[in-house]
């Protein structure tokens, strides 16, 4: 699947010079040519609309600019969704429309691009320190999956020691519904949330949480949706995709322990949720997709409407995820941030589009812009845990 | 707190003759003067933008229309929020100025208007059986509610016969969120989910399901909302309920049974919820204003943070609820639809204040248009039981 796109090239360069790794190095800038992220920004400090751009080096391209000069002329669809202020219009589009847009991007920001489209692109480009980022898209409804059989089996242990894992967990990709609206983009204040708590047999009280943890997880922002009652099989899921963002689902673990019986999480995650504001397009990902980790020999196969050769074959994919802790103390003291934990995205127990076939398979319809979140990401190692329910063993 | 309202004074009358009872008539019209219900609707087969209504007996009342003949003209904010189609703007304004446009509509409809106002709205009526009904606000979020104690202790002693109600339900008015992309308007056709069940300990197979319900509820819908980590005290709780509907939250108890642990119910819900396209607002409901049912002696007060006078005194709503079930073979034979169930609003053991004093207890935000279902409504006889899981004992 890879290679056959230009834009997959590592070896090409673009002419704005942060975008490049420079010999000698440590760190790549997240933001090479071959990533090109879609988000909505503005100047700080402005009233502007906000509208799309693309994050390059450490400057963001303003595509609703591009789209007024001219550059996007052939692409005319999309170049008008740049200028709104969410994603869902270019989600909305036709997958090949998107990504035609990105590689006219591509085209125009290479160290060879044509000589009047990098004038142009010059002159809409913005540091990314100047700008405001938002949340890329309205997300009409936001599901929080359970894909890591290791968060799982970690947070089971805690609750039922002889039975960590429940019966369906290897046969359905195990969710439920989050709250849209507390989500934030990165670099929002979040409040240590009230409420219930009680501890041991005593009676409830209410106060602040003292148990706030976050969860590492990915999420996947949808393209087209489809119509109530009109499942999306496997085979078709993953053009339902159109990016990745990280997640972080703050968690109030004492109002959570309290209240989730039987109806699951409610105000123990739905006082915020935190994503970043950069949506990795599914297409600059295929370059690293991969076959799912195998699963332990003896468990299920999973049932015809979760299972397809391709996806098993490809379906996953190998990104590295960290967990840094910063805190003003130590940026004051000059030290480094302090890693967490460590996991591969790949671990999961199910696939992106095992998680849509199946939450499509009733007829539930997604729509543009939704939020498919994997749950938090663990491997098997403590080093790998993604939660401090996990790191701290449900907080002893 | 009732009665100082003249719209809801039971001896005016209409100009519309549906509207009134007549005498030795059984049933009352549910649309009367008093009631003023809000919708969202367009004449049948039209390509109009929808747009504002009031039902009022068999007709609807356009109030796009009646805005446009300046029969509005001294509440311009209300006038144009009747242009938008959804209710969503007239949400968002101020509880007084949507209470002074329903004294104005009523003002206009009683049988001694002006006459120069009833000759200007009497050409917006529309016959209700040529309208097209829409679901009447933009849903960002919905929230099931589980505030029947009888309904989650009839559940719960399916599941658990030892222990039916957990220990959190006597201080927590437990919820979860559902989804709202699948809210449906009455009417709608609802397709028989299929999912993954288990029958007894065999492997799960994938199937319709064989276990389709129906939930009888009360669906709260938000009138102005709360920013991101500021809650609504319990004092100020009602001032945010913009109406009522009545809500079924089908469900697929094979489906549920099955995927429902660790995290709740998911596809055995999301595949459809009905509300009713008629809003009722908080203020026709006013004079039926009751104290809730009082709790049994030796249950827990509510923690302060979910208690108030006022609230303890008339924060519930005298409201017989009935489910009625037609087919269409008892149409064709001219049976009358037959009764399922009977239970009343009040009966519930948290109030609509309750439910959002705790929903935004953590921060959450309520925005305008928000629906907040009651969940289940059953009382404590076999008669009143809101669902098949309830009326036939888990289906046995």
């Amino acid at each position: 699947m890879a290679g056959v796109n230009q834009t997959h090239d590592p070896a090409l360069k673009s002419w704005v010079p942060s975008a490049n790794q420079s010999p000698g190095e440590e760190k790549d800038t997240p933001f090479p040519l071959q990533n090109l992220p879609l988000g909505i920004f503005r100047r700080r400090g402005s009233n502007e609309q906000p509208c799309a751009g693309t994050a390059i080096g450490d400057q963001i391209l303003d595509l609703s600019a591009c789209a007024n000069a001219n550059l996007f002329k052939q692409f005319p669809a999309a170049g008008a969704a740049c200028h709104q202020n969410s994603l869902n219009a270019l989600m909305t589009l036709d997958p090949q429309q998107v990504s035609q847009l990105r590689s006219r991007i591509h085209q125009i920001l290479r160290s060879d691009a044509v000589a009047s489209d990098q004038a142009a692109a010059a002159k809409h480009l913005l540091p990314a320190a100047h700008a405001e980022l938002f949340v890329p898209s309205k997300i009409g409804n936001y599901t929080d999956f359970y894909a890591s059989i290791h968060h799982a089996t970690n947070v089971g242990r805690l609750f039922r020691p002889d039975q960590p894992l429940l019966p369906n967990y290897k046969h359905i990709p195990i969710a439920y519904h989050g709250r849209a609206s507390s989500i934030v983009i990165s670099g929002t204040d979040v409040l240590r949330p009230s409420g219930q708590q009680r501890i041991a047999q005593e009676d409830p009280v209410f106060g602040p949480s003292k148990r706030l943890d976050y969860e590492l997880e990915v999420g996947m922002l949808i393209g087209r949706g489809n119509e109530l009652g009109s499942p999306i099989l496997i085979s078709e899921a993953t053009r339902h995709i159109f990016g990745f963002c990280l997640v972080n689902d703050w968690s109030a673990r004492d109002i959570q322990a309290w209240e989730y019986q039987p109806l699951g999480p409610f105000l123990g995650k739905n006082f915020a949720t935190t994503i970043s504001p950069w949506v990795v397009t599914q297409e600059a990902l295929e370059p690293y997709r991969v076959p799912p980790t195998p699963r332990p020999a003896g468990d299920p196969k999973p049932l015809a409407y979760l299972f397809s050769d391709p996806d098993q074959a490809s379906g996953a994919f190998n990104i590295e995820l960290e967990v840094l802790l910063r805190m003003q103390k130590m940026n004051q003291q000059g030290l480094p941030a302090f890693r967490l934990s460590q996991a591969n995205f790949r671990s999961l127990y199910w696939t992106p589009a095992q998680m849509i076939a199946h939450h499509t398979s009733n007829g539930c319809n997604l729509q543009p812009g939704d939020l498919l979140a994997s749950g938090t990401v663990s491997e098997e190692s403590a080093g790998s845990w993604g939660s401090l329910l996990e790191l701290t063993r449900g907080g002893r």
